[in-house]
């Protein structure tokens, strides 16, 4: 088994957040995005998607997708569970980690790569190249700040965010924040659950991953 | 248990064709979105978020996600299986379900909600309104010709989006290829493979939900 990273980026840390709450050590080799190492031929090759986190399995099969490969892990290395114990459990954790996925990540990522200098034609992950709209860098800021809100009011009614334990839609939102970050966008000082739960969650030793 | 259904939407649809394949019937009510029925206090109580399906549970809660809410039908009514069987099985579904998702679904709702007059100030389903973005609709159009694409390669590998078996990765692309439909927006009549896998989607008896 071979796990593909690359420290400094978002969609990676979900994953090694998720195996170091598992307890699950993969050997890695680092993609440097920085220097457009997903677009060297034989990453390439790997992964068209262009992508990292990859997973290649010792089959030879690769997992390309963040919680793909995290569900993966959930079915090997079931304990702690992450993704949610009864059914309404389940549900609950599927529920909010899509919308953390959907409201925080992606949102933090279009206003980022709608807005970075660097990343003029790379608005979108993936092969092809799409051109940077300055409108959807600005929506998504704000709803950047819809999430902090939400997240917030969602933090008044348990301890995380899909109910009474830590679960991969926590992580979900980590990552989310401190990649607003990148972009001085942080959650307002009046949000006191948000804090609350930031401050026990970046407490875990995982969040350092 | 009670389902908020609107029969028109592409969203609760989702939902419709995974329990017409459980063989699950579920008391339903219709919320008239094209009436704005999510707008109204009585829905807006039972989710602040204006967005159906809504499935809420004997105990009243309430979950709010069409995924969330096909979990739980996969917990409580497991045959057939629509979320994989093994490790690696569920790991593919839910990575080409997320794909399917993110790439068809949300793209052509994008192309959708950001083009179509009557929705002028809602591009993003949710309590918020958010104008329109005209870059963001025609970005997305061209993304769904994507997704056709790569959806066509893909099943030159297998009889279905996530491999042998008929998925939940399917249905959401069953579903974001009928919504994109409603823009002309149509596949290649030379993706053979795709045209293949849309003829034995269709056959299924849950493809009318």
């Amino acid at each position: 088994m071979l796990f593909y990273d690359c420290t400094t980026a978002p969609s990676p840390r979900r994953v090694r957040i998720f195996l170091a709450e598992k307890g699950v050590v993969v050997p890695t080799v680092q993609v440097d995005l920085r220097k457009g190492g997903q677009f060297d031929p034989a990453f390439r090759a790997l992964n068209p998607e262009v992508t990292v986190p990859v997973l290649e399995l010792d089959d030879g099969q690769r997992l390309t997708d963040i919680v793909g490969i995290c569900r993966y892990f959930e079915e090997t290395v079931p304990l702690p569970c992450l993704f949610g114990g009864s059914p309404v459990e389940k549900a609950l954790v599927e529920s909010w980690l899509r919308w953390a996925d959907r409201e925080g990540f992606y949102a933090t990522m279009d206003a980022f790569r709608n807005s970075t200098p660097g990343l003029k034609n790379r608005a979108l992950p993936g092969p092809r190249d799409y051109p940077q709209i300055a409108e959807l860098a600005e929506r998504s800021k704000l709803r950047i700040g819809d999430f902090f809100s939400r997240l917030d009011e969602r933090l008044s009614h348990g301890v995380y965010l899909a109910g009474a334990n830590f679960s991969i839609a926590d992580i979900t939102a980590i990552v989310a924040i401190d990649f607003a970050g990148w972009m001085k966008i942080v959650p307002r000082a009046d949000h006191a659950h948000l804090h609350r739960w930031l401050a026990a969650v970046r407490a875990r030793p995982s969040s350092g991953a």
